[in-house]
């Protein structure tokens, strides 16, 4: 499975303010281009955080994109996918709609009558690790569901992980011109951090999109 | 005076790791780049945080810069300026070395005694601010000192400072192909953060430098 991160984040590399909300960063030219990320992937991943914080669809905005989906006799959407080890997502969060697939991967810790919950709301969930998600095992799984392609738009929890994995094979970051600021504010890349060897990225491409830039990394 | 700050991160906006030890972030080409930036200073500034992080001696290293300095009737390197509130810049710090001019930006909790070790090691002491360096009122000063282009170079407490003063003329960010992560790592701005009204920046350039990449912007 190939795994692609996207996200946007201001100059000082923060993908929101300290108080967590919504910031407006990306610009309309780049709302297309993660629109088509989006289009071109079999699903679109997020963690939990996320969802709390912004209640995201995940789901194409573009008719055109969802019409050249089922054109190729794919589900008009791609499937959502939350990495929720206790299953915090609400049940009334918009990944779970109805208008796409739903995933949740959870932990060995997650309560049953939340999993049970969360499968009669028609989302198939995948257990993998003990207290945490181990997003390595999940992944096999959601390849065996037919997930070639996973884009994940963060958050930084989430994308920490995924590098500390070595599961990342491309990342795509939309450059803001501003600044956010914060000790606190989540940046692209939480977690505990590195502190020896630093993932190493390739640049690929750098593409200017009015006054923001994106820059396009593979992994090694 | 104008302010032009100049920083590398990683592609997660951090300056170094969490354990705050100088990280390899930039390449040979962005060293030159950096030295010419300099050079064409009057003064380069950090943070005490950085002269306790880092004891950069903030001069430069090229000596043909340093010739063309003394050719235009410069002293050979620009003056170092440390943001130090109550004197925390160790007596052998290497910015206080004798190779350049030095100036400490202090407070009024500065200790009298910490003042005149400094005066007499050499180093011209600023006082503005109560209990922190009041940056705008110490800039007045230095521009009276004949500062006309101060180089900022860190670290992520004082660049957050300095929009929120609304001090800062030009950014420019060298972006490392690398992921640094971690939480409490530092970035690029840190303090206690926008959010409401963030700092609007203005594109100016996009420069590949090797795998990194060198964002330029004014402020509005
Ligand atoms: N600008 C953008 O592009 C963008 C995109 C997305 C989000 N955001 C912003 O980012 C912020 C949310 O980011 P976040 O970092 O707090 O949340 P996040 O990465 O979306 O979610 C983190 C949560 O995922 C769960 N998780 C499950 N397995 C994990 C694993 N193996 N490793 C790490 N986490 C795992 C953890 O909760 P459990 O332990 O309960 O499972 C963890 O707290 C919000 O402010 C949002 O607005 C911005
Ligand atoms: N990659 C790079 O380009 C780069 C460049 C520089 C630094 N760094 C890294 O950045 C880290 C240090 O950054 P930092 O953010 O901790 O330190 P910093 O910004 O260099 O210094 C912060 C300190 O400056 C003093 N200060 C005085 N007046 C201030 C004001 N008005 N506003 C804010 N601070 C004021 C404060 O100490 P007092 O209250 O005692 O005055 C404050 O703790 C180190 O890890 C270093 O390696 C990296």
């Amino acid at each position: 499975m190939r795994v692609v991160v996207n996200a946007a984040t201001s100059v000082d590399g923060k993908l929101s303010s300290r108080e967590r909300e919504q910031v407006d960063i990306s610009n309309r030219a780049d709302f297309e281009r993660v629109d088509r990320l989006r289009a071109d992937s079999d699903a679109v991943m997020v963690g939990v955080g996320t969802v709390l914080a912004d209640d995201p669809s995940l789901t194409l905005d573009d008719e055109d994109l969802i019409d050249e989906r089922t054109e190729r006799g794919e589900p008009g959407h791609p499937a959502r996918v939350v990495a929720d080890s206790r299953i915090r997502t609400p049940p009334d969060a918009a990944v779970l709609d109805d208008r796409a697939e739903s995933y949740l991967l959870v932990s060995e810790a997650a309560p049953t009558d939340f999993v049970a919950q969360m499968e009669e709301s028609g989302a198939t969930v995948i257990r993998a690790g003990e207290s945490r998600v181990d997003l390595a095992a999940a992944f096999e799984e959601l390849a065996d569901h037919g997930v070639d392609q996973l884009m994940v738009e963060g958050g930084g929890e989430i994308i920490y992980s995924l590098f500390e994995a070595d599961l990342v094979d491309r990342l795509s970051v939309f450059v803001g011109p501003m600044v956010i600021g914060g000790r606190e504010a989540p940046t692209l890349a939480d977690g505990d951090g590195f502190t020896d060897e630093f993932p190493a990225l390739t640049l690929e491409n750098v593409e200017r999109i009015g006054e923001g830039v994106v820059l396009t990394y593979t992994t090694e």
